[in-house]
């Protein structure tokens, strides 16, 4: 009996049902083992409609490498497999297969390179390479897409929320709404990607950050219904949290309730020896109110209290907010920063479900097999040239000019250097788009791919939270800011070099030729 | 040491950080026992941008009770909470509230009466009233609601889809791009909704129907990278799977390879004793190559193969897809039987991320209190309308008309039974929009709210997936086609009662006057 930390739904036949049968054929053909090459990327960069991503962020890649080293074909799972029939009533998979996938099944035998998790991706640069026996990595994809596709997805939601928050705090808080257990990865992500805490207990703890929240309306209006009001609601929080203050103030009137009263508890508090933290407001004109109340607190001396906003925000409501702030301000000829200074954002449903655009079309393509230990490229053709992937073995760098700054994803052949004088640089799918630069404006050449996964193991540690969002935050720095933008963010380019584009047409033309 | 099935992401602490801090507060006030209830209910259908949701369908549900009966507050849990500390660095949780989790923070005393998993639901009539003590209950709300937002968001996809298809199978495929581990509940709510099957292997064999799948694009690239081609990779899928055939026709060129290619193969098959089951098309005009294969296939003799589509299908696209084949069938003077009762929808990303409106936006709201030994209810004001909750104790009716149809979901008083004469439906929120019906139109008023959950304990064994699908089909039977429809849907009727109407003015009222 084979044990699983993983209750079956989420164990190794977490995966599309074409997997096995694909596998079982393998199997039956003696192509199981051998090795092949199936590289992850995705095509389009996440377009929420008004606005648009110039970058990703890769998350989810540690859940999936710790996934991959515990599952197993568990009995359960074999005996799923085994209960399994066709049309005619017979077994779909036969007992050497399934004995094969007892021993062999799970992905003790997968390599995977990848760019580590936490750092600022791009479209069509493959994110990781995954090689091992066909059969596996066959079965390997449904899994490795799901993991990285979402997370990746909210990372970079998170990511353009931290950017519009302009150095304030972006909490997650989108539990309730979140795709059901899929809100735990969305938790994570938001937090690689950018979201300073969540609301999400169990996956705070998991990540090693406080979990934040205080209390609902619901809390105020218990108080109400025992014949109370929000002023004793208010005191009750602060007698039991008086050094973690802050409360919601929108239940009944932000003005003239909610923040007179809050200010009585602070004051109160205050008295007591503590210092309050912040109120929240949760609906209205936000930016309007969190003057409002900025001045209103400032009044009675609380000027370091927080003002937490919440309420359907994504990146573009936030920097609408503070357009607004700035605007008044200005137009007043007085400093917005004691008011944009204590400013927290919290986002919910617009980020753990990546509002506008809600999928990442990431792809897992085969580019190469193994044939007597030399690997063959393989390509697909396709009418429409962005699915055609960059065939076989490759090493993605990235370049970087003068500035520092990252001008290039450049997919290359293995063990090719950068030419020098000189350099071409192809589009990826457009024939005869290229772009020349001189090899002596690019400063440093990185290579993305790291070994991160060996013969069923994780390389390397898992990295930490502080790890994973300073690796984005390096890369960041290193982007342009034409390509940070949240509205029609500058393409950055993704290319191959002179040797990959020609072996792509190559392959292309003898795939047509068939 | 308390054991459980789950994760510990997965387990009790899946919430909002909120519920804890509140429920401390309410235990430290003494009132974490009080008994409270909160009603769960969405306050808009889904709208997609181009096309609107005239219902939903429930579901979640049976997952979200079993996951209620299992869970605990372990050692671990207990743990994690025991280790937050304060601002000053002081424990937020005490041993005394830890203590009472532990041997009562369980859902153990609540109880929940709930619309039946599977049937049809509207906006504005709660789905599920639940009862228990005030800190259980506020415990409970995040997992509630994530628990059913999402499935229920993915089974009214999943129906919109049943219905475009006319019929026809639709099948569920998004699981690589669905949320993370959430795409088990999405697989599962597909098949409550509408789907027919899902290519998800571990949810198929949970809720007991075959898993679907064939093979991938990346089967034809192994056999065209080993020196062979499509030919040879079909002959071997038909070889493994003589009874189960169903071949991809779109790696190279659909109409003048991959279809050629299946009907060679599939004439062996049927020369050695078997029949083919079908072919799939994953890309290009669906429709036109859907009657250039209907045709190819009907002139080699193979009338009954089945014709997948598949490629970022949705309701509408199925819909143009039928559209198209039935307006060029006519201008032709044909019958289009022969190809529309071939085709069967394989749909992914859109489904499992309900594409254009990506969260059921689910609340769960506090509306009474017991106050010695009688339910006291309790209300938000807001300046919002729509987001005022029905206050108190309730009962939901859904009246049927002379043709059997419903006609209104009525929120009504406990004890209240439905007047003679002239009956006044009241609008949710709009003061003094009303509708008045003749009780003699009304041919049965049915008890939507069925108590489903008691002591801890589900009421009922698990509804088999059967049963959950034919409490949706029989609601729908009696649903106007006018709200059925995919596009600008008649608005189903939610109203009160006089008596509900007047109670929730008066609460208002006082609210206000406060």
């Amino acid at each position: 009996m084979t044990s699983s930390p993983y209750r079956p739904t989420e164990g190794v036949l977490f995966t599309d049902q074409y997997q096995l049968t694909m596998a079982q054929l393998y199997f039956r053909r003696g192509l199981h083992e051998r090795p092949a090459q199936f590289d992850y990327y995705f095509r389009r960069y996440p377009d929420y409609g008004r606005h648009q991503a110039g970058y990703a962020v890769l998350a989810g890649l540690d859940p999936l490498l710790e996934w991959m080293e515990e599952v197993r074909f568990t009995d359960a799972d074999l005996e799923m497999l085994r209960s399994q029939t066709n049309a005619r009533g017979m077994r779909r998979f036969d007992d050497a297969f399934l004995g094969w996938l007892a021993s062999n099944g799970a992905f003790d035998s997968v390599s995977v390179r990848a760019v580590r998790e936490g750092r600022v991706v791009h479209a069509n640069a493959p994110m990781a390479v995954v090689r091992g026996p066909l059969a596996v990595v066959q079965i390997l994809e449904t899994a490795f897409l799901n993991h990285l596709n979402y997370p990746t997805l909210i990372a970079t939601k998170a990511s353009r929320i931290h950017e519009a928050a302009g150095g304030r705090p972006a909490l997650e808080f989108g539990m309730r709404r979140g795709p059901a257990f899929g809100a735990n990865a969305g938790g994570r992500a938001a937090l690689v990607g950018g979201a300073d805490f969540t609301s999400n207990v169990a996956v705070s703890h998991e990540m090693g950050v406080d979990p934040k929240g205080t209390h609902a309306h619901s809390m105020v209006q218990v108080f109400m219904a025992l014949g109370y009001g929000e002023l004793e609601a208010f005191r009750a929080y602060a007698e039991v949290y008086p050094d973690d203050c802050i409360l919601l103030v929108d239940t009944i009137d932000t003005l003239d309730s909610g923040i007179p009263n809050a200010i009585e508890v602070f004051a109160e508090l205050r008295q007591a020896g503590h210092e309050p933290v912040g109120i929240r407001l949760d609906s209205g004109d936000l930016a309007y109110l969190s003057i409002e109340a900025a001045e209103m607190l400032d009044a009675a001396g609380f000027e370091n209290v927080d003002i937490v906003l919440s309420g359907n925000l994504d990146e573009l409501e936030i920097w609408q907010i503070r357009a607004q702030i700035l605007d008044e301000f200005a137009r007043a000829g007085k400093d917005p920063a004691p008011v944009m200074g204590r400013l927290v954002y919290g986002v919910g449903t617009r980020l753990i479900t990546s509002q506008g655009h809600e999928a990442l079309d990431g792809v897992y393509k085969l580019v190469a097999l193994e044939q007597d230990g030399r690997w063959i490229p393989a390509i697909k053709v396709s009418d429409t040239p962005e699915k055609v992937p960059i065939p076989g073995e490759k090493q993605i760098w990235r370049l970087y000019d003068s500035r520092g700054r990252a001008t290039a994803d450049v997919v290359a052949m293995p063990g090719e250097t950068l030419a020098e004088g000189e350099i071409v640089l192809h589009h990826p799918h457009r024939e005869g788009v290229f772009r020349k630069i001189n090899r002596q404006e690019i400063t440093r050449v990185e290579d993305l791919l790291v070994n991160v996964f060996a013969d069923g193991r994780r390389t390397e540690p898992a990295p930490d939270l502080d790890e994973l969002r300073s690796r984005r935050v390096a890369d960041l720095d290193r982007l342009d800011a034409g390509v940070r933008r949240l509205i029609n963010p500058h393409i950055y380019h993704v290319s191959l070099t002179e040797q990959m584009k020609q072996l792509q047409i190559d392959l292309i033309d003898d795939a047509r030729g068939r």
